[in-house]
């Protein structure tokens, strides 16, 4: 009930802060005989991790994983299987002045508010150092899925006022990789990139966007009344740090438009059952209809700047805040891989909880 | 896991069909001792049922409840409380033409998929009728917060392309309901009825949006990591019917500034930590802040729509479809008030999650 | 949390009071495609209903099931199913006498030490009249197992001192219903009634145990660590009233023994690994290994006794007590259903759980 | 649903494997604030871990703790505490012949039906090792309900036919850990060693019984239906291994009773509400009444003996087996932190748990 498990079925717990000796995730309730596949799901980490490019933070951790425990002769045994993230470069002297300091935006006062005592160094368990865990279950999560041709796929597609709202071809999907900003688009990554720079330039961030596409999902995931597909993937997403809005198929333009116009009309292709479009974003009445995934995903800026701020401190005095600890510019970069983990275990999830949706 | 519970200290779990005796409600965990206020539960229902006005759908139900189990001699006793509302006007014979079709955007498809099987009555389970248990349930959520001072408040902020984007006065808030589509103001809310009766008139339907406010939240709650405040909001919206965005505080829009636009400034009042500005809608890490929680939600247009459209049937053939039944041209007038029950329901929980946090 | 609900996949939540308007059930989770058979159902209750024989209460309820969801065209449709039972015979004014009494070996004192409030009428929610929802619920989950091949038998071993150790034979196990004890040993079952009748004569009642039997198990039910399958079966039984004690296979007997006496050997029979003995009761690790799940529980007497007894009031006061009320002398022969029907909830529930097991 | 957690509110959740790298615990929901005494935990460890005595398993395990996340300058604060232990003496060649065989009364044969694959070295998962992580937990557990004034301790009331039935004075209870089987009588005590010293002489192993009491139980404890008291501690209880029998109060010898001698007549002592007879152990209607909590556990003899055994292996062959690896000859005295743990888990999360009972 504390909030640090995520799923049902496919079920995960985080657990670590910033600057303590390590974070890590359990997951239970992986089916036995998956391939574990480590390198793969290193491969999501080192997308997440600080310190790719000059975009992002210099805070420097391999994120290298350790395998504690679920696997056997390189297969999942259907026991827990823990994966640990040593914090390695934690410069927690950086923080020591922001012991008593509430800092705009961040998470320091409502977490002295609810426990009544906080882990300062780093944001603590606040930081987004936490989502490592969740990119590496989602991972394995990931690999779930190709068991049975569901892919997850992310790209950012807004920093700041740059925003890119082309449907991407499936090669410039296959080639966000080769920017430093995840867009499938060249010409708006470097504008996004750009942007990035001069806010940082001015010591400042930005905020931006990212849509994720889920491909290959069979008609019938996502229970039909709470947990409807979309909810759970919008909870997924809002439990994102910095994360301030989801939308799925049509989304908020879905609320200017007329029914005429976002109805989905149903076609047979095949023998498969299709939709001519799909404003519903793969999902009806919460259970995925077999078309496409498709979300879109809004972060606010970055709370810390290189900024004078006004702010207080525990004791209720007014101070001016000016930044310490490494931060990036803008989060969305990094936050590919996360959003992607995050889907990943939606629907992990609800693949297993559909196994039990027939005699 | 088969998805008709929500929460986990205040929990419920709705049950019915569209088209089937009954539905209703089994909440679990409200602390004993609370005054079971019939009358408040029973106005909150009033305001979702049909027929209200010319802009709702004409199905005649009084939705009176049946309360039958968890109240002695007016208050709660720690037991669970079942309210149940009898279907009464349900014209099953209207949708025997639809037994074997799929309708475009509804969950035709997709719960023969499920689950191979359906009660294509009124949409079975998948009808918005459900939602008459969770107005039921959220009511008493309602009473739970208002002995803690929080409220909820809801209100149609935008039909089709008339929006209203002013921060309301206390005033306009309290007067919503002198208005058939629940605006705050009186000039946009009868643009809004216009449009309305104009997308009725072309036998067509239009989406809208809600924004709920919450006040009187305590600093402290919302669970940090995945149970974050906004992410259980989140959840409960994507989980009604037709909605297909969310955003918190500044959503989307933060997505476009920088963070010394959106950054809130701490300051003290009267001993009171507040920001001056609240682009964090009230929520910072998952955690309230003690500032006015506030959210927008989209909804989509209605499905159903008196326009002939191209379906397919259950066997894969090409049908053209002319709806029957009785349904609302825009469902955001009467989504006010389910807004505001699932955004109660998960503040009551959280409340109530909170009280384990500190020893 | 609350704890009204049970299961896990298979989960049904309870509610109602003994002088309530109505006790029932709401089962999530149940797959879609089975068939309802309520006459099935209606049996188990009806075996469970007071006003049997002379040995049990004289309240009369026919406890008539009342389907108010989740069923279409006679099978499961995947949603909620909720079965309802009226309370038509209550007679609330025997209790008026009891508002303000602690009744020794009641809940009456530690309702009111929890919530503060209670509805004192006939035992409130505490009244084992809540287990007639139970056995509505697991006659559900009867139906899910039959279509497994898995059968849930239960009988009365003992009565006071009166105890029957043998293994019954099938022929004798489907004779229960002969005779008003349900053991399957007529000598035993009327050695039984008449310590049941000389205890009823003496205003006095008496404790007893019964056994359950569940055959057709396939290997690989129960999860490993804290969810073992004798684990659940424990809590389920202890869940029930008056229930004092659980034991699986050899149970506290093997306590008392030598691992070379306890140990069950495994042979091939047929292909199909057996033991050759079965202390074990049908569960190694966990895990059902195919053999037959054996457990045996006790009941202690019922509280309700037609002697003087000391106690206090709400103020502390000393009291003399007499019974008012109708109550069994012994209950154990009414309690083989609602053992059966606890026993097929966790076997129903572990059934769906094994689906996510492997790949 | 993979069952490797245990807990609502204080909630854990371990993890790991006898012979893989560690096995570890995570603790989810404990109150911030609690200062973390991890001399206790680890004192609880070192009562659990094999090598103590000539009574046990010659595996040296040191079993330090290493903490990992969730407390900061000495308190929790309210985020997951995550408690590791590694591997250290694992010797898993003596197992390789035991690769396809399946040992009679242990899991082999039960998780290769479950999973289709398993980890043989040491029993994997199913190992007792795995309860070292309970000991680590349960540990904090106790902490947080020594604040409350709760005291949990355990003692072994039986070793084979050596029973010890007295009732302790809170003297002989201190004194447990002054003889090998942790039993207050010494002179039983001695009795006991004897009885294992012979078992292990003729390669045998003995099964036993452990009794765990629960002192400074406020009475409101427990949730009245599926999750009562006794519910959750027979759950508890039987999800240790070996474990076969659970009684509360008077147990099995209750259901040989007559009510006139069960019943515990209240009275008034100083004001508060007790009881003069215990039959019940402190628990009515699944709710703690105030006294002391009082259960029974029965152990089945360990499985690996050292005499040769009939078995089978994987491919259903007849095999003989002889017994390699290190094994106690009696679990019990082993296991009396382990019930230890178990009960504090249970009580704390109750505790928790009634903290949202009343408004």
């Amino acid at each position: 009930m504390a909030g640090n498990s995520f799923g049902q079925l496919f079920r995960i717990t985080t657990f670590g802060e910033s600057h303590g000796p390590a974070i890590g995730v359990v997951i239970d309730g992986c089916p036995a005989g998956l391939v574990f596949d480590q390198a793969f799901i290193q491969l999501q980490l080192s997308r997440r991790r600080p310190g790719q490019s000059a975009l992002t933070t210099q805070r420097d951790e391999s994120d290298q994983l350790e395998l504690l425990s679920g696997v056997f002769e390189g297969r999942t045994t259907g026991t827990p299987i823990t994966l640990l993230i040593r914090n390695k470069d934690a410069q927690s002297g950086d923080y020591d002045a922001l012991k008593d300091v509430y800092r705009p935006s961040h998470a320091d006062y409502t977490y002295e508010a609810k426990y009544g005592i906080r882990d300062h160094r780093g944001g603590g368990r606040s930081s987004a150092r936490e989502t490592a865990a969740r990119v590496a279950a989602g991972g394995l999560a990931q690999l779930l899925l190709h068991a049975s041709g569901i892919r997850v796929v992310a790209y950012v597609c807004g920093v700041g006022s740059v925003t890119y709202i082309d449907e991407p071809t499936q090669k410039a999907l296959l080639s966000i990789e080769n920017n430093a900003v995840r867009c499938p688009d060249t010409t708006t990554a470097a504008r996004m990139e750009a942007a990035i720079a001069e806010a940082k330039a001015h010591g400042d961030s930005l905020g931006g966007m990212i849509r994720v596409l889920i491909t290959g999902v069979p008609a019938g995931l996502g229970e039909p009344v709470f947990d409807k597909l979309e909810a759970d993937l919008a909870k997924a997403m809002l439990s994102i740090n910095a994360v301030k809005g989801f939308e799925v198929g049509a989304g908020f333009a879905a609320a200017m438009a007329k029914g005429s116009e976002m109805n989905d009309s149903f076609y047979t292709d095949s023998g498969r059952v299709r939709t001519r479009t799909n404003h519903s974003g793969g999902i009806q009445g919460g259970i995925s209809n077999g078309e496409t995934i498709s979300c879109r995903i809004a972060f606010k800026p970055v709370a810390t700047i290189q900024q004078k701020q006004n702010s207080i401190d525990k004791a209720g005095k007014s101070i001016t805040l000016e930044a310490k600890g490494r931060h990036d510019p803008c989060v969305v970069p990094r936050a590919v891989p996360i959003v992607e983990a995050m889907a990943a275990l939606v629907l992990a999830d609800h693949l297993l909880r559909q196994r039990s949706a027939i005699l």
